[in-house]
């Protein structure tokens, strides 16, 4: 149950916009620019970030809604089941598993990033931009799975409606017009 | 030294907002939503939380720029210095320190809040609207956090400098026109 009354059977961040939606609009605007904007990483990369760092988060909700779309997004949908945690990263080439290193340092908190993690990536390809959106993309998904697991926000266990966020996410993005 | 290249001698998010314009938009729209939009918290308040969020992360720069900006706005600036750590929230009294204490549990992460929290803030009148705009004040501070330490932003040690940033942000808020 969730700790303060929300929309029901509206899951996640999708009851709480509903609920709060002078706050919503911020939230949504920068998970476009963040998430859509203009970036070295494909929009399918930064949607593998954020569900990674969403687990390490243990936050349900947004795992699922973000692999979901990172499905719809890649064009090898299965390389996010073959990741799976922190020991399966090498599935996604040196690059991503060293921008997901540093993702999950972030995760940890902002001071666990280290010169050696950021040096791994630059050795694997990563320009300065690529490094500045891997940390941005994992610190925003440290602050959306706080939001919707701090007031408890409900976290269907239906796969089939993680399915359909995917596609509008991944085909629609975060700020429908 | 920061872990990519960033205007020298600017500190935290404003070198970042500098160097990253496109994201610094969003990023200081929900600020301003969130910390200065309309709620039964005060500024001062929420700024309160922000800078105790901080502090917990070990976030230097961001410790410091919403302490001064809690000191400017708050009717008793002294509070901030008395309340310190976790141990002496109840110098804020019993509604505030219930509010630090779910602060608290957002930080460490969002499916620490529970029940009990919430109940323990409710009984010291915290409404539907505090609870939901404290967690999200904490949600968003553990986002900037890491992002300003994630990227290795400069923290000035010159406590003037905080004074300064407190007095701007305390007056003109995040969003200048």
């Amino acid at each position: 149950m969730s700790h303060i009354s929300l929309p029901e059977q509206v899951p996640g961040l999708i009851a709480l916009a509903q609920q709060y939606p002078d706050t919503a609009g911020p939230l949504f605007m920068l998970a476009e620019a963040v998430l859509r904007g203009p970036s070295p990483l494909t929009a399918g990369e930064r949607e593998l970030i954020a569900s990674y760092v969403s687990e390490r988060n243990e936050s349900l909700f947004c795992t699922e809604s973000h692999r979901a779309t990172a499905r719809f997004l890649l064009p090898d949908p299965g390389l996010i089941d073959r990741i799976g945690g922190p020991e399966g990263t090498q599935a996604a080439g040196e690059k991503l598993a060293a921008l997901l290193a540093i993702a999950d340092a972030v995760a940890q908190g902002g001071t666990c990033v280290t010169p050696a993690l950021m040096d791994r990536a630059r050795q694997a390809g990563a320009d300065e931009r690529t490094l500045h959106d891997t940390v941005l993309t994992a610190a925003i998904m440290c602050m959306y799975n706080r939001y919707v697991d701090g007031l408890g926000a409900w976290a269907p266990e239906d796969p089939n409606h993680y399915t359909a966020i995917g596609e509008s996410l991944g085909s629609v993005g975060y700020t429908p017009r």
